[in-house]
C-alpha cells in the first residue's frame, strides 16, 4: 500500500517538541509511575497482571503529564498533584480497556489488548477495578471540587462513548455530531486534567477555567490528528497501525468531510465500506486516495490547528514562564505529530 | 421436572415480612424512584432508555429501601438518605449491567438483559454512566466520608467480580473462596447501604460500624439464599429461573457443598458439567437431586441462617423500637423468601 505524504512532513524536526514537557515533569511522572503501581495492588492478582499490561504497554502518559506541568505552572508546591496525575490515568486506562472490549480491538499500539489476551470478561470488570480505585483515590486528597470535576467528567466521557457508538457505522454523521463525540469522549478528560491543577493550587475561577480550557481545546485537537493519523501513520513509526477505525467502520472526521464532499459513486463506497461493513482488501488504499483527493486529511490537520490556536490562547492570563512555553509547545507536539 | 420441596416450605406466612419495611418507607421510596428518573436522563436518550429498561425491570428496591430504613432507625431528619438511595441502585444496577455482559445472560427476572436487547457495547458504557452519574451525586452530598465508604464498596465489589470470574468452572472451590466472593461482590454493597445512613445521621463508628455489620451479614444470607433459590425456585412464583447459574458454569455455595461432599462419579458429573461445560437435558435434574442428597441446599440455608443471625445481633446497640423491628424482619425476609 502507497504511503501518501501528509504536506508538511517536512517538518520532521517539530515531532521533538514533547522532550521539554517530559524534562520538566520527569521527576513528578517517576513518582506517578511509583504511585500507579502501588495503587493497581490488588490480592486478586489478575487486577494489577491485566492493568499493568495495559498501563505498560506504552502509552506517553499526556494527561498525566498535563497534570504535572499545569500544576508547575500555578505555582503549587504540596504533592497532591502526584496522585490526581495518576487518578487521570486510572480513569483513562479504564476507559482504553472499556474502549477495546465496545470495538472488539485486538490490538492496542501494536500490542494485544487486554480482552484479546484475558477475556472482555475481565476487561470490563478490571477496568471498573480501576475507575473505583481512582475515586478511592481523589476521596483521599480530600477535595470535594477535584471530585466533582473527575465525576462530571467521568460521566461525560461515557455519554460520548455512548454517542459514538451510534454513529458507528452512520456516514450520514455531520461535522458538528462528531465533534460533540469528541468534545464529551475525549476532551472532556483532557479539560478536566488540567483544571484539576488549579484547584489544588487554590488558583482562582480565571485561571481554573482557563486550564479546562486550554485542554478541552488541546484534546480536541488532539483527537483530530489521531484520527488523520489512522489514515496516515506508517506503523513502525507511530506504533499505530493504520485502518484500524476504517476496519471499525468508525465514522471520524477524514471520513466526514471526505463523504459529504464525494460523488454518489463515492458515497455508495463509503456506505458498503462503512455502514454495511463488506470490505475487500483494496478499500483501505481507496479509502486513503478519497481522503486525499477531497483535502479530507490536510481539512482535518486545519481543524486541529484552529483548536491548538484556541488552547493556546487560553493560557493568555498566565504570565510568561518556561512552564507556560511548554505548555504551549505540547499543542505544537499534538498537531505536528501527524507529520 | 419435579420440584423438590425444601423442608420449611410449611412457612409461607413468613414470605410477606417484607410488607412492613415497605410500608415504612413507602413515602421516600417515591422519591427515590423520582430521583432515580430525573438522574438518568442525559441528552443521549440511549442512556434513560437502556437504564430505564433495567432499572424498571423488577428489583425489589431492597439496598436503596435498607439505605431509607437504617437513616430512620437513626432518626435522620434531613433529605439525604432519598439520594443516597438512589446512588446505591445506581451502583448496583452498573453492577447487574456489567454482571449480565460478563455472563452473556440473556434473562434477568424473566425479561431480556440489557445487553441481549441493545448489545453488549451499549450496556458496558451506559454502567459506566451510572456509575459516574452516582459519583456525581454523592459529590452533590459534600460528605467524603459518604464518597469514601461507596468508592470503597465499588472497588471491593469489582474485585469480588474479578474473583468469581477465576472461580467460575473451578469446582476445587472451597467454602472459604467462596465466602470470599461473595463478601466482596454482594455483600461490600449492602454493608455501605446501611453504613453511610449512620454517617448523614451523624450517629459514632459505634452505630456506624454496627449498621455496616448489619448489612454485610445479611448480604451473604440474602446471596446464599439466592443461590438455593438457582435451584430451588418455581419459575412463575419467584420470577426467577431455576438452574441459570449452573449453566453459566456458577460454583455456588450448595454446588462447593454437594462437590466436597460426592462421590467420585459424582465429582466427575460436576466436572463435567460445570468444568468442561458439556450439559445435556438431565443434567440440571440430576445436579438439582445430588443437591438434596446431600443436604446441599438444607446446609447453604443453615448457613444463611448463621449470617442472618449475626446481622440481627449487630442491631442490639439501637434501642428497641419500630423501625428497628423491620431491620430484623428484613433478615426473616431474606432467609425465607426461600421457602
Amino acid at each position: 500500500m502507497p504511503v501518501y505524504p501528509l504536506e508538511a512532513r517536512q517538518e520532521k524536526n517539530m515531532r521533538a517538541s514533547l522532550q521539554p514537557l517530559m524534562d520538566l515533569v520527569a521527576d513528578d511522572l517517576l513518582s506517578v509511575n511509583t504511585t500507579i503501581v502501588e495503587r493497581m495492588a490488588s490480592r486478586v492478582s489478575l487486577i494489577p497482571e491485566l492493568a499493568g499490561h495495559i498501563v505498560a504497554s506504552g502509552g506517553k502518559r499526556l494527561r498525566p503529564m498535563l497534570t504535572l506541568a499545569a500544576a508547575r505552572m500555578c505555582g503549587y508546591q504540596g504533592d497532591q498533584h502526584i496522585k490526581l496525575a495518576a487518578v487521570v490515568e486510572f480513569i483513562h486506562t479504564a476507559t482504553l480497556l472499556h474502549d477495546d472490549v465496545v470495538d472488539q480491538s485486538e490490538l492496542r499500539r501494536g500490542n494485544s489488548t487486554a480482552n484479546a489476551l484475558w477475556g472482555n470478561e475481565a476487561s470490563v470488570l478490571v477496568g471498573d477495578f480501576l475507575f473505583s480505585r481512582a475515586f478511592q483515590m481523589m476521596v483521599e486528597t480530600g477535595s470535594t471540587k477535584v471530585l466533582g470535576i473527575l465525576a462530571n467528567a467521568s460521566a461525560m466521557i461515557a455519554e460520548g462513548e455512548v454517542l459514538q457508538l451510534l454513529t458507528t457505522n452512520d456516514t450520514s454523521t455531520t461535522e458538528d455530531a462528531y465533534l460533540d463525540v469528541v468534545a464529551a469522549k475525549t476532551a472532556a478528560l483532557f479539560a478536566a486534567t488540567c483544571r484539576v491543577s488549579a484547584v489544588i493550587a487554590n488558583r482562582g475561577t480565571d485561571e481554573e477555567e482557563a486550564l479546562a480550557s486550554y485542554g478541552r481545546n488541546l484534546g480536541i485537537a488532539f483527537q483530530f490528528v489521531d484520527d488523520v493519523l489512522d489514515f496516515a501513520a506508517q506503523e513502525a513509526d507511530m506504533g499505530k497501525s493504520v485502518g484500524d477505525d476504517f476496519r471499525e467502520g468508525k465514522i471520524t472526521l477524514p471520513v466526514v468531510l471526505a463523504f459529504r464532499r464525494g460523488s454518489e459513486d463515492e458515497q455508495a463506497f463509503w456506505r458498503r465500506t462503512l455502514e454495511v461493513g463488506k470490505q475487500n482488501g483494496e478499500d483501505l488504499e481507496r479509502a486513503i486516495h478519497l481522503l486525499h483527493q477531497h483535502g479530507a486529511l490536510t481539512d482535518t490537520l486545519d481543524r486541529a490547528r484552529h483548536f491548538g490556536a484556541i488552547a493556546r490562547d487560553a493560557l493568555a492570563i498566565f504570565p510568561p514562564g518556561p512552564e507556560k512555553d511548554i505548555m504551549l509547545q505540547v499543542v505544537d507536539f499534538c498537531i505536528n505529530r501527524a507529520h
